[in-house]
């Protein structure tokens, strides 16, 4: 059983973890970062990095989910973003200004089918698996546009998503009989806990989303009251997990973590309370061949009433920007932490004593103050 | 029992959340906000939002009286403020200058009978539940005038209050047979706990209010070393509300959480720990509509020996300020939270599963570290 | 059994609670402030506020402390102070820059006897209680000479002292015989524990000051790693009082707080937790009337070669500054919390539902996560 | 057994607690500082005061050495720092500005034999014991030239180290071994925790470090997620040498704590959780003498391709520095608890009540909220 707190009279309430509370305990044995493997796949698809590059439009265009493909990790295009609803796109990214109504206005335009099934012309040509986003509402009309153009993933995607949703039009996607007759796999989330982790996975789906992907902009905390301190939330699904493994008899569905992540020691975390792999926004979005030329934002941030993140500049200037494989791979003359993600992470595995990120899943966690 | 802590050899205390130390969880069913009701009543007058707006000059005048009633919300106008102090309400607004001095010189007029008879007239003639507020030292004194101008709800606030109150010159007002001989309904508060919640639920009020409105300008915490962890009071005061209707086998009271509530997310976490509704204050105070230009204050702010707040400047200029409507239930193109506070809390409703306000108190919550 | 926590293996600790860790709780009953009375006395000496003036220099001259007199408090002059060091104090005072270098050097002069014997003659011609403050070094070779001169009370305080002290030419001060022998009550500390408190009360004392008189400008903490959570020290030492009180069928010595201390509110809760008066130092030396002229340092500031505090500017501009009487007993028209201490100690207390200060004792307390 | 807590559902995890959150509990006896010493040995060494000076360029240089010799301190030359791989040692230093890049370049100069030979003969000159550090893995090639020069302490330390590492070319330095072999007595770290603190007590290393020197630039927890709250960690070391002397039937292995202390509290305070002496780093870059003139950096600052800290500025303009003796023996007129940082340690031990480091190992702890 959870550990509880009483809050007030006769109501009680767990205590969540954020990544931040929490840090990893080395054990007796060390190892070289040159016998640490990070690798990964998803079905029958594999990846030498354990990264996702989230679905947003400061970070996936065509072009850089083909270099974020040839560093080893898996890029996801937006398919309700700017690329499948213009033509020329990096007109409208350029006018851009930082404002959440211009956003608003922009993504007011609708999606082209057209170009949806371009945009996975062009993604497939680059050689690396092709991925898609959808936000629950809107994939029984889209979805068809990408799967007949060959899509490879298909990533299902709102803030919080449930296995059952009631709409004023009646019940939503029925999750289950969709999945269930597609030939490719999907990804589906954000979750937060193992109950809806654990029904998300009876939908059939292969990897389950954590996290609505908080980062510094985002105000859903704020704005709805809803957290999602990870840590928590990643070894509640892992339980879901494990669950779901010994009530299939043995299907394994990946978890991938989203939010709260912009260190090398984040992501070592998120993958050490049980994610198989995380997914980067903000962490990318500095990268020179990013489109969102240093500013960040996902797609909660041009809802047309309720808005709940800010598009921000991170504050680059162009000269100083890294590229997305000093970022990612390295290496870097930046101590920060913010840059060759996976070489940290490799050396954190090395230094706590792990080859494999199964085994890595393991390692022994510390409650601390923070720093 | 609830859980104590021993903070010293012999002696014990309860520990204390406030809303900030919790967030929702959802659950594993999602519904869209139009299928997600924020109605309540209190006595025969319902309200589509469950909100009230605090009897702060600043916020309500009869003119925005009108307006958060045609929003779908209850205004509370100061019956010990400037409008039934003064004939000329305005002139003595624009007087004001943020300083303590001056507050306490504007606020040193006596109310006037006349001026109360009057203004419940005014808000009478907008076609919305009219009410009013008086201290608990001033009440048997000023009630009866706006009782028979038409009154169709008392508001009986001071910052803590209890059902027993002793003075230098005898027992205060006797809350029990007052109410008993109104014909309308009464609201008292504000409470901390829940042995003072009860007790003044068995005044016979109709509703109690829960805190005494901390907002940023608020130092009632170092004034006198009493605070008020939101979540843990409402909780506690949810608690006497049960209590109360089993010894009465079925009379509910109403519970409105007041204070430390300026985004949806806060206003959905007091909702979600017992609250029927929420009384605002500085969270509407930005309005272009406010009386305040800007500024906020409450009561405690012109008192004449020992102010407990300060008038503080929200910072606005008037060109970027909202108006009342998209304050309270948009659009917005704001993402802090702070505007379309009802879209907000209606969509969390719905992401965490629920359709109606009194389901939604049973919603789960978690204790994090705070972001 | 206090409660304790496992910091490491085979290593437990208590955990501490400082004033800003909790707050008063308001029972059900409330009381108007003219039925509340601060009034405490000790030995023979009655005061109307329960509060006692630092033996710093920057607050207590003889002049002021005539004033705090009046105000109904008590004053502790610094025996080992600039007055007692020099004939023309207010010139030294003059000299003072912020450099602890020059605190250094101004108090490297010796303590005069004779000046000694004349301050305390200024004392008693105010007609207030006389007290006088020496280190317990220094006390063997300076009480005579106050004591000759009539002085009323004597303090007897270090940062940290003990009931046993050992020096590198053997023992120091025998507390026991020299109490014993005194016709005068002795107030002595700082002490942070309940098991040296109980060791100074079987002394003699009449009164037992807990706590260092932490301050903005105090780094004891980041000096010698000692630090006192006023709450957990205060509560522990009405422990020791209580167990004394048992053993001698009826002794009560008096605890009097000491540090962290400047708003009503911090004062109001070390009443609660059992002090019976507060030492107030930086609350006061914003005072017009103070001789360090809105600077505050205490006599850890000037040792020779491990100052343990800083002469800090309190940032006060001149004609801004309260007077002691608005600062003590108001009215004020400043609403931080730090002027009319009483006034609203004696608002907290009726709030709270007590009426004097050693009923105010038992109020319920509750452990926030502070703001 | 270790106080957990569940973080998730079916994942523990220990608390840690940094030295910030704790604080020593005085007893009731104090003493004079002249009745306390502060002396420890190593093998046939003896010191004065407890501390060791990091192996950064930015402290110790041979010059230096001496004086911290003097000054009853052990100073540690970096074997791979600046002094071994150039002759002109003072002429790099020059060339160093804060950044990284700088720091990689300058560092990828090969370590020179020669110049190891001869800077132990500088050391040597000076009369106080020699001590050197060397990477483990560059131990095995670097550590016959100083040992041939006659080192008297040999000190291999990486950021985390254990005794079992397993690298791409197989096993590293068998530390047993190379141990065993040697006449010189070895310090090894640093270490996080009880399991390896043991592990390599057994390869008979006379000395560990516990932690890996956390300091203001310090990125390692960014960077790999690992951190080290110092106050469990000696304390699980502290039993770990428990448990080895218990099962040598009497080999003694000191501790030597190493991050995140900079006031003489934060050293008080890790003496109390078993450190038999502080390694310090960034506490002594201020010193007139310090090669870094002003800015502090570590071994971690110029790895090529991961670094994991930054070469921090400590701001202090040239007039404003101490000097070493002030820094480290007083005394001083800086209140900030940052000089005369072992009479500050001498007097917290004499305020709590002890006489001797092995005595104060036992003074009570008490867990605050920080201040």
């Amino acid at each position: 059983m959870p550990e509880t707190v009483e809050i007030g009279l006769g109501r009680s309430a767990r205590r969540g973890f954020h990544l931040d509370d929490i840090a990893l305990v080395p054990t007796r044995r060390t190892r070289g970062s040159g016998v640490v493997s990070t690798a990964w796949q998803i079905d029958a698809h594999s990846f030498e990095l354990p990264f996702v590059a989230a679905p947003s439009d400061a970070i996936v265009s065509p072009a850089t989910a083909a270099e974020v493909g040839r560093l080893g990790g898996l890029a996801v295009l937006d398919g309700e973003g700017l690329w499948t609803r213009y033509e020329d796109a990096d007109a409208e990214l350029a006018k851009l200004d930082g404002e959440t109504q211009t956003l608003q206005r922009v993504y007011s335009r609708p999606v082209s089918p057209e170009l949806l099934a371009r945009r996975v012309g062009e993604l497939r040509a680059a050689g690396h698996p092709v991925a898609v986003r959808f936000s629950p509402q809107h994939t029984a009309d889209l979805a068809p546009h990408v799967l007949a153009a060959g899509v490879d993933l298909l990533v299902l995607q709102g803030t919080i998503i449930s296995a059952e949703h009631v709409a004023a039009d009646g019940p939503g996607l029925n999750l289950k009989t969709f999945i269930a007759d597609l030939d490719v796999p999907v990804i589906v989330g954000g979750v937060t806990n193992y109950q809806t982790a654990l029904h998300l996975m009876r939908t059939g789906a292969a990897g389950v989303i954590v996290g609505y992907g908080a980062h510094l902009g985002s105000t859903t905390h704020s704005m709805l009251g809803i957290d999602v301190p990870m840590a928590t939330a990643l070894i509640d699904a892992a339980a879901a997990r494990r669950d779901y493994l010994d009530e299939t008899g043995g299907r394994y569905v990946h978890l991938i973590g989203y939010g709260d992540m912009v260190t090398g020691g984040d992501i070592a975390k998120a993958l050490a309370c049980g994610a198989d792999a995380v997914m980067l926004g903000q962490a990318l979005a500095t990268a020179v061949e990013a489109p969102g030329n240093g500013r960040y934002w996902d797609a909660t941030a041009a809802h047309p009433r309720v808005p709940r993140s800010a598009a921000i500049d991170l504050g680059h200037a162009e000269h100083e920007r890294p590229t997305l494989e000093e970022l990612v791979a390295g290496p870097t003359s930046d101590p920060s932490g913010e840059r060759n993600l996976f070489g940290a992470v490799r050396r954190a595995m090395g230094k706590c004593g792990y080859s494999t990120l199964k085994e890595f899943q393991k390692v022994e966690l510390i409650v601390t103050s923070g720093r």
